[in-house]
């Protein structure tokens, strides 16, 4: 495009590429997601179809950029992540950033019809806002993945017996409030295997069963674990992978043959992309996918 | 967000506010739109309903976020101006070129069935990428709309004879390639006042009009101009304003009461949104509308 | 370098350009002073020989780094200001700031016997660390210094009375700082022109002159405005020039000849690096020395 | 230092941290050391004077700074590693590298006259600039290290035969540099374990041993290896530890009591900071020093 003296201007645009051997999380945000539920009467306290229509878009997005190892979604928000080797765009912030945002809002858009038939979509539309950052280990990763799924449990279960009271127990918003402000807001590691019979958490359970016959457990998993997205293949033994420190063993890029990396191209675009509703805190859930850290991929799942 | 032990990851997202006092331009650019366009049988060489639909996107993003003050468009790229003054998300890169590409993306989408009844979309569907940069003076931001409009003209005048030789003239692509570069790429400066007749630029009208009776200057303006989208107010009487040094003048942003913040919001929110296809090179279109460069809103014309 | 398998580290190495038409501050500071000073039995409220030892650095680092346009220096600190124009190391922040920082550490150590012959230096030695920021236009440059030097006068006249009480009034430091604390900190712009009969700030004046019989105006230039340094032609007479305006006039490099720009580097290194103690804040220091804006060198003075 | 209209020009200045869990590394070099080095007519290939200089300067730089865990140099430049758990300055870029380089410098002038009591320093003086980048991993760390001092090696052995043919052989400077070229630069990795025996390598070895007698293997360590500053305390047995993994595991800086990391403090302080030649390519270096890559003190030698 060189063409004159205005040319020079280029060179405001300054690189910002990501630091190379690192994770990169690209995490989306739906911006004023608040007034735009209300405009479409969402289900409180979630709402089945958005967070369908969210994981499909996530989907396509896994689909669409193979570099992407796995994703997890709750609520209004979803994190992308590219596995540390990935070499997608030179690694440049804003070119990977506005790729995902971008994909993900015209899906989006794109499948809303189909579920929400009949609340079509008018101005403003829903958006999503996004941000890139770096985890250097395999450790940072896996602890990003849980502090995320903690949170969907810790709001979902708020979530869930703040709008029971409402819904049942004919409380007002305020009323709800103060009930649970006055039991505290749920231990910070309740979800964590050894911590898991926090006492706070244990009192919202309580609650539920005693006021309303509601037994939290038996509440559905998108709900509970939020949604992880990742391309599937044949699991492996337990225990015969410790997939975090195979990924860290890696330090850069491992030199590929050309044919093999071709080939591993086309088994990854074979793979059928899942969306899932588990547990990713604890390492079962990585050590059977081994494919999701190594960035190797695995056996194709027999059909059945 | 406060829930666990896994809550230091949120350290690794490091900040990235943009130069203070600076014009921030938002690039975006559609990604692999040759395949699309082919796909949808966009016209040659310029499909006016595709144009069209960037602009009702483009309109949208600026109407949805005041700090815009202006954008261009040409091809499937468009860039947008936030004046030096803005303090949108605290000038974070990620957060307003996220923001731009997805109101974008989300509004191209949801407006394509009005522009393209008769062709639905499919996967993969179009995306944008986008990139914001800084601008320290006037003369940078006008230098870099100059550029990008002067890249339109050359790009528009070479596409021009090319499919008129192939659409009209029965020239192969390669023969018309081969004619087109015999004759050199234009000068760079050509659109620019004082070289507007240079010689490979008059050689390729000329081709034109002698070949094919087409004179290029009857072309319409969208394709020749490219698209600029503004608040619209009363112009100002030309000569009376210096609308670069007005704008230099401001080192930050201006004090003002919040009552007199408030005002202008509303004057900008109630401000109608145009598209229009000027020379934005010269002098004149700025001087005209002071309120570009001076973030201050002008009078808001008289209906007619 | 290119030797091994081991040299894909290189690409850990990440580019860091400054914005490119922004004037580049590298500010100085020294590490630990407070214990340095004690060290070496500063005099208190100021050490002539210690701020001689500064200017005497910083005039090296201005004569070696001819991009560097004005240099201001209070205390144990000192702003080092390269033109916007400038491409030195094409920009890159680290290498600027860590060069700047090195050759201030390094003339300092060597010219500290010079200036403090009686009392040698242990370790640890002093040293100073330094950051690199973009100022994008010349007013901001202009507070950026009027900041500094107000932040001299504010200190300076603080410290002045806080020491007078106790080396004159025989007050203890707790004493003298209630003392000054009552009185409140000084007003925010007394040093500018139409405030600088502020209360707070004559209340210290009148403290001075009444109890101690001590003209604060009458107190050594290089205490009460600190230092500049750059390089000297012969001053132009007021009123001719607007020298801000000439400044924000120039978006890109000004394309010279190279005999010209060979002309203009001998002139700057011919040119005679000072010292002074001026009014930095009025518009008459920069506009009877426009080359400190514009870069262009001016008349070498005649000799007397 | 609040203080006027003008502070908000502080807001300029933006944030420059580093990547938190990543090993920090601060390269500085010598600037127009070839200048210098003539000057104080260095002796060739090697000046042990200078050698020495820099390394005592480097010594005081790692003294002085505890959160260095090792560093290396060769020639006129050093590389100085901070652990990955460093929190000095809150990792801000252009503090951390500004600091070494200050310390650096001011130890190179201060320590001068030591090693070079006949040839005082005049203008312009030595300097050095640096830079600061992350490296996520402890293979990319080590990687980092093994290319120094493979460069160390490829450069000394070439030197060592080009000085030779000079000094010993009377070559002029340009027949040596063509006889060398002939023979080729020597291969990529010959330092590394099981390449060492390259014949290009060996080539030169032969050149050293037939014409002058020069047996390279016996030319002083320093020259050959480069040289390795760190605290030292007692090497564990080897095969006792595999240092990196362990580093590798550690995904956040440990939680410490303060007494606990007092208590670290102190030793770190105590212990001696060495300056070797060692092998820091081979695992041996690292597994028995296992305190480099763990950041915790090992135990204090016995005294002999």
């Amino acid at each position: 495009m060189a063409n004159s003296k205005f040319e020079y201007v280029k060179n405001f645009e300054l690189p910002d590429p990501l630091l190379p051997n690192t994770w990169i999380v690209v995490r989306i945000d739906g911006r004023g997601f608040t007034k735009f539920c209300a405009k479409h009467d969402f289900q409180k306290p979630n709402d089945k179809r958005a967070l369908d229509l969210m994981n499909a878009a996530a989907r396509t997005v896994v689909t669409d950029l193979p570099d992407i190892t796995i994703a997890y979604g709750v609520s209004d928000e979803y994190s992308f992540v590219f596995h540390k080797s990935c070499t997608l765009f030179d690694r440049r912030s804003s070119k990977i950033t506005s790729t995902v945002v971008s994909l993900f809002s015209a899906n989006f858009i794109h499948l809303w019809p189909t579920y929400f038939p009949d609340s079509p979509l008018s101005q403003p539309l829903p958006t999503f806002d996004g941000r890139a950052f770096c985890l250097p280990a395999v450790d940072n990763l896996r602890d990003y993945m849980s502090w995320r799924q903690v949170d969907c449990h810790i709001n979902n279960l708020y979530n869930t017996i703040f709008w029971t009271l409402i819904q049942q127990g004919g409380y007002s918003n305020q009323d709800a409030e103060k009930l649970l402000a006055a039991r505290g807001h749920p231990s910070s590691c309740e979800m964590t295997p050894d911590t898991s019979q926090g006492t706070v958490s244990s009192d919202k359970h309580e609650i539920l069963f005693s006021k309303f016959g509601i037994n939290y457990n038996n509440e559905p998993e998108i709900y509970k674990k939020g949604s992880v997205v990742f391309r599937n293949y044949e699991l492996v033994e337990p225990g015969t992978h410790n997939a975090a420190e195979e990924a860290d063993a890696l330090a850069e890029p491992v030199q590929q043959s050309k044919s093999q990396a071709e080939k591993e191209k086309k088994k990854r675009r074979k793979a059928c992309v899942v969306v899932e509703h588990l547990d990713i805190i604890k390492d079962d859930f990585w050590d059977r996918r081994p494919w999701l850290l190594s960035n190797k991929p695995g056996k194709t799942p027999k059909e059945t």
